[in-house]
């Protein structure tokens, strides 16, 4: 495979249940990553080698989900000028995903993550893939496709349920 | 100016208040970007129109805000295939922001939107930066510099608190 | 059947759990009723004409439901003219069902959804024979009925509790 | 003026500054209306006495703004088969609006209420011309006419914006 | 058994599993109570009429459940002069009982509900024997000789674990 | 002035603003009471001394007041087989005042505290008055006649309104 | 054992099963520690008994756990002048753990205590370890080495998915 | 001075207006202290440089305030084996506090915070006395001292009221 153009890290090996979602998405679009787990309260000079080095290396956009008190995407975030993209994971002792939410999103002016929804990590992989695509016509039209093949599948649920009646698609 | 390549919208007049947060700090960065507003729910076929048209014009980012029930960032997102930063607003009558940020954030699978803090458009706009800047070195040097200043902004001030003693910089 | 006055519509084949509610409903005031598929996010296109040509096709009430980010609901209400009633669905990801609920109710002035409460697909309907029932003697009187039968089956459960006992009846 | 078709009433005089909003588009789009002061919590039998001869009186949606634990609402509601349209209202002492919004709108199974955004009575009129405009054409080309007039308002001040530049705006 | 003092109702016969509680921690305090269904939104009337008969009848508490916009309690509260205690229940489809907890308790000023914890029906009923017992010297013995009980176990419990050691008793 | 049957305590002199309310409704109920002010948290020992005199010393209710971790009203419940209500004060550094509000409502099954609204005082006064007016004929009638007054202020704002107009109110 | 410095107390027997944790890391840790049940609201006097006489026993530290109304912790504050770690425990009947997070966080200034996370009973063992090794250098480094250990547990985690691939650690 | 034993560290230098307060606590109980800025996003390296020197230096104990996604005090105690005190601060465009509240308290197993109360930062520097009073028996007697002052004062406001009259002291 080619060089890994997205990082794809996480908190804890337990975040891999909702993280796969990104890297499988990223396989579907034909978009090199690498994927690792990096904590920031455990491993704390890890997450500065890793996000100081990134760029280096040839990453372009970094995805880091993580859980609870979620520091890993906004620390990242401080350390690279790659954009990074924050996925909050919903994890056991969470309060309802409220505190992955809010510690990954409410970022102070000057360092931003770019937040999608709670356990939404295929759609960060997209929007790696968007990021990567805003300079690359190919990728652009390979999301194209991926955007078109949402649609048709909603318009074939769509006819299915129209055809048959809503009693028998139940 | 060179031609745009950031497009700033929003869902009224009055998100000008935040949403120039953006145009700012894209300036300081010497990003070329357009400014203009776009209602989802008042003028929904101008927004199909902008939001197809973008990526054929060179728009390679687009940056949303809007308040309340926000469905401008989400409904672009649907429509083109660039990324688009969504900027919860929080307006009058908003049910203390929740609405806007749940709105924006929360995006089904296939159409992600990268959502920065309530009133974060400062961040939407580095963030548009650091996306273009993941494939253009020079920009990428430019936001480096501007990370840099943001710590030398803490460092003097750090100084000046410690230097002085923190009765005297209240 | 008669020509369809109610459009029930929902984001996702998903939602159809949830919405059955509305038809059966319809089913039981006998109200005559489509039900298709359209999604905000991934065939906006699709939304856009289905909600612009409804009107012109005799429907004179839209039901629509979605979850999370709802788009939906507030999107069609802001391409026709027509009463739309919007139904939250808690669907998975959701945090809590607060997103789907703030993204629907929270419409800003000028384009109002007339909400229900979350999952509340069996009201929907139920208001939308109301709201036809408002000009619709018949109707009315159907749903007068209904009421009526409502007030009977707690009454009933009332003297069965009160002749037995509650320790009898649990 | 001619007969009243749309009732509006709220708990308390306080809620007026917030429910003449629904008056005031109900004048714009020429809907006759009568207005009173109906307390679920301090004039029980009144609002039973108000609610179940409505619809007698030729009244064809009914309005009821509240706030707090707001029973007006849902109450009227059970005592009539009109659609009911509830505003909830953020009055002192409530939490953000949270409890007006959740008594409103979390009706049970059978007893639907049609609800707007906090503090939403525009929109609360908007929303009882629609039902009525359902089934009258004069009504509904009225109604047209005004989400025309929204349309051109945003069109209008995104000329300006995009004329004058955003910095000569603010 | 003699003359019921305490009215226990709720809004539906599925909140017997939650109001059941009250009944049996009255059995226990030998305070006599009447059980029955009365639905704010299905019996409006039944409603009316319970609570103003309910003083003339020899009751001296109602104990008043009911989910999701709960309005059986508050509006119970404002047909009768006797101290009404209400139990939030939590419902299905209920928003994680917020909606019922804040429909009971943020009634306006001039109506009080004596409000307990979500599900705490067996609360309410200590509450209406406490009420009763501020001036019944017997009944006053009793919750404390019920208090002193609780006490007693608990020492118990301690005194085990205490022995045994934590991991001996789990 | 009779001997004191209601206890009105509040954590702290800042309480005051808000449950003087209390004092005043039962001065117009012309229900004897005494005010003073103890602090779960800084004189707990005080607490404990006047939750367990205060039954020896013919107090029948208390109403207790407190802000964020509002620990009074359960401490004091805790320590007495009186009824006790809480106010759940809305503080400065209050989250909303959901604090206060979760800290006295969710009491443990065995203690109730009868919760009213936020900084809900009068209701609270109210209440204890309703309490004691269940075995007092005289304070019920006099309860009565306050109920009857809040009906006839809001029949007379109704007239007001109906007969000037709504625009002439304002 | 040798005498403890650590007194781990809980409302309930039931909250143990969350509690032992802060036992079993403080077995790791080799801290000396106390277990026992102290109930705010069904012992009252057995904690103040606890709390004042905790110091003069040689405990150095106090761990608190208890859910919904959670007033253990706070109240054992305001009766020793101790450190007091406190653990909000998501009860059943609980509303979603908000209950128990802020009637232990908010505390009013005068009376800390130091709040871990809902459910977080193994933090609070290894911060009431981190308060004692303050000032004992032997159970400082004891700490380090655990705190590595969390370090080893991460990086080997890490390996083992760079080098399998993310799908074959699933 | 003495050797500062309290480092209090905030992320802005606009947080001093409520960090101050720990300061001047500390000062009222004679614990020697430093002040500086630092931020975990602006200056992630000299956060690293700070947290792991901390111990070397002396500093027994840090308080660390931070506000929005606050990750300063999770970060500090990833750094370091010392206690760590968070205090969440209430910033502008903060969602009502809930984010700086949920980013310090909700840390994963293995690294606590303790975590005081929204703008509790008086609080946070009588628990680091606390602490250290743990085992440094002269600060124990002045908190035990601090404490005593505290009743005092409640008393002799207790005692003002009940002189004077509620009406008197407002």
């Amino acid at each position: 495979m080619s060089k890994p153009v997205v990082g794809i890290i996480m908190g804890s090996q337990s975040d891999l249940r909702i993280m796969k979602e990104a890297a499988e998405v990223l396989d579907e679009l034909k978009v090199a990553y690498e994927v690792t787990i990096v904590s920031a309260h455990r491993t704390p000079l890890r997450m500065v080698e890793y996000a100081t080095a990134a760029r280096g290396r040839g990453v372009q956009v970094i995805v880091a989900g993580a859980g609870g008190a979620a520091h890993l995407p906004g620390m990242v975030a401080s350390l690279t000028s790659l954009p990074v993209i924050g996925v909050p994971v919903k994890s056991s002792n969470s309060i309802d995903g409220w505190d992955s939410v809010l510690s990954i999103l409410q970022m102070p002016a000057g360092v931003p993550v770019a937040t999608v929804a709670l356990d939404g990590a295929r759609n960060a992989g997209i929007l790696a893939a968007q990021i990567l695509g805003a300079s690359d016509a190919a990728l652009g039209q390979r999301i194209d496709a991926f955007k078109e093949s949402l649609k048709v599948k909603v318009e074939s649920a769509a006819k299915d349920l129209e055809t048959k009646g809503w009693k028998n698609v139940l």
